[in-house]
């Protein structure tokens, strides 16, 4: 087994370390370099024809991509702790949160990234991507407006999907911190947000 | 229990039904009507403060909003048919089909939707939403090339994630169904997702 990795500011191949690092596992990374182009490779386009990372190759050959199904492999093998839940509540509502924040939070900040941001304008005319700076430009106040939003549903709980760490937690720190690389900081009056962010951020497995 | 649901063309409460439909399970249901604006009242709000739906009330009055939670939840309260797989590995694939389509598909459709359809022109001005018509028209030739990659992705086998039905096949069909509504049909190229249309569509719980 190896998982295919890159170091910040990706967000994503943090979001899979962080959460081995919260289930005590260790597993052999092997660094691709996005700055020269390797996930864009002959070679690593057969583990994932998407070519981004991370990717979980497995003994057999299997390529597992997207950040939060390689967690969901690693919760079925190892249970303990559950990040997805357990009841099914539980499980319905992690996923909700983790749906919420992706959808509501992370599709807004992708936008701002690629429409806008000085370090994705060589990458997409290398790519043929146009850009849409107005887009771009809108995708950041509604990214600003969810933040608000979000900072409403926590008030009064310690975790982002009730009262235990989750995976949910964990989709939402990886957010929010590459908001702020990109330059949009949690809103002054977001004070729940702030508080859980300082919190979660607090615990060992952020460093990964 | 109880679940808030508006007919065609919404396709995410028809993914619920399609679920329940392959799960043999029945739930009350009550309708959203979208078109006067039920899903903005404050009472619905409560349920869900994004205004969405399907939302699923359970009798202690929790709610569980976003499609693929909703079925989450009843998958782990009946276990079979298994659709989002059994084994860690069938789990992380199933999974990673669901990003996928909902990622590379259903995002760009989304786009196309919001920005340039006529149906969402009247909603936007009435919420404040500004629309951005060049995006949209980007994000549905977009779509189209998704489409090509899914197809070569799915070359040789039945369904979406592997050798089995699941939770990915319906996700991908109810995509799929929405952009033929929004008039995006599936490429005359694409032979594999053509026929793989035709099959799903030809199962009963595709009526649901």
């Amino acid at each position: 087994m190896k998982l295919y990795d890159e170091k910040m500011p990706a967000p994503n191949p943090r979001r899979v370390r962080i959460f081995l690092a919260e289930k005590r596992l260790t597993v052999p990374l092997e660094r691709i370099a996005l700055a020269s182009g390797a996930h864009k490779s002959p070679e690593f386009l057969r583990k994932n024809s998407l070519g981004q990372i991370p990717v979980l190759e497995l003994d057999d050959g299997t390529a597992i991509s997207e950040t939060v199904s390689i967690c969901r492999y690693f919760e079925a093998l190892h249970p303990e702790p559950a990040l997805f839940g357990r009841t099914p509540v539980e499980i319905g509502l992690i996923d909700m949160w983790i749906r919420r924040v992706e959808l509501h939070l992370s599709a807004h900040l992708s936008q701002v990234w690629i429409n806008t941001h000085p370090y994705t304008e060589a990458y997409c005319a290398r790519m043929g991507i146009v850009r849409y700076p107005d887009f771009g430009e809108a995708s950041r106040q509604r990214l600003l407006d969810r933040m608000i939003w979000l900072d409403g549903e926590i008030a009064g709980r310690n975790f982002i999907a009730g009262d235990a760490f989750s995976m949910a937690d964990i989709a939402t720190l990886t957010i929010l911190d590459f908001a702020g690389f990109v330059g949009i900081a949690i809103p002054e009056g977001a004070a729940n947000l702030k508080a859980w962010h300082a919190r979660i951020s607090a615990r060992p497995s952020a460093a990964a």
